[in-house]
């Protein structure tokens, strides 16, 4: 039950203490759960950033809920989602596949046919509310690498998606920021949640069965 | 790195042996690592359906991409999300939330004051978009803990959504059906992917470092 008691272990931790870093060796730990993390048709559609510069953080920090938290902490993930589907992205996925398996390229045409025909038929919007979802996945597995390793971390909905998204260009990159993830050791005596209990909905209340 | 080692073991099962059944107590281990995912402000907006009786299944496998693995697998869950915020379904998150941890009811008025003039004005098509993002982190979890148990699933978005919901009248629940997660043990013959290697994307194409 490691993963069970390592979710029960966490919490979005709410102030972090600035002179404790992580190292290098467990944030690639912790990028790793997210690079693993499954996705809509394996297409992977994101990128994971990861800012340690203190200066960049600075420039985030405008629009963010808990500004301190993102001054604070020792590294900040930005799961960076695609801004749409486009045949060659797919294509790309695909050849890599192919490759890695040492099928023939090709192998996989009708089926990226077919995810071509569904989401090059929907508008920008549609296609990024689909790959948003998938960085949540994401999101999840790498919090939960986090709390294996025993360090802190929050995942954060709470900032200016357009200011983070200028600031690195993501634009450039046709990506967009969906949410963050802080990653640290926390202050506990900052941290108002750190003595609180973990309160989860009632079993009963969470789960129906059909049976 | 048991979590890192359980990703790299899992994949998304394409054949399931009709034959096999999950027991009672390790389907609990997944719906829990399920509740225990975090969500946006600690709402849980959604509940996980857990199916194992085989009419209902086979009522689900109409417009099932894989009607097979709906059919042969031991258990379906389905990641059911509220249709919208409301704010007794938040009054009533956080009135438990304040019981549990002995504060005075209305201790976090002020936070769900917040959250209610930001939902409430929003569509419920904006809001349902929220959290059906919220979901994707429990089912990556659930995935994870399966793994763990080295219990074979499939993360799945092709299904007919409208039809579960009205199959299991989700709809009187203020529910929709978001993804659906197949539980059992593989039939390995009849499994494509499983002889194939797993693939990611390369490290340095997956993570943006700024230093």
């Amino acid at each position: 039950m490691a993963l069970i008691q390592d979710l029960q272990w966490r919490h979005a931790v709410k102030a972090y203490d600035s002179s404790k870093k992580v190292n290098e060796e467990d944030i690639n730990k912790i990028v790793e759960a997210a690079r693993l993390a499954p996705t809509s048709s394996g297409l992977q559609p994101f990128h994971v950033l990861v800012i340690k510069n203190q200066e960049i953080k600075e420039r985030l920090t405008a629009g963010a809920l808990n500004p301190d938290c993102m001054r604070d902490c020792s590294h900040v993930l930005i799961f960076a989602a695609w801004d749409r589907y486009t045949a060659e992205r797919i294509d790309e996925v695909y050849d890599w596949t192919t490759h890695e398996r040492g099928l023939p390229q090709g192998r996989f045409s009708s089926y990226t046919d077919k995810l071509k025909e569904m989401y090059l038929n929907q508008t920008a919007e549609e296609n990024h509310a689909h790959i948003a979802r998938q960085t949540y996945i994401a999101l999840g597995l790498a919090l939960a690498q986090a709390a294996e390793l025993k360090i802190d971390s929050t995942p954060v909905e709470g900032f200016d998606n357009l200011l983070v998204d200028k600031e690195l260009e993501l634009d450039s990159l046709g990506l967009k920021s969906v949410s963050l993830m802080y990653v640290g050791y926390a202050n506990k005596e900052n941290d108002w949640l750190a003595s609180m209990k973990k309160v989860r909905k009632p079993w009963d209340k969470f789960s129906i069965r059909y049976y």
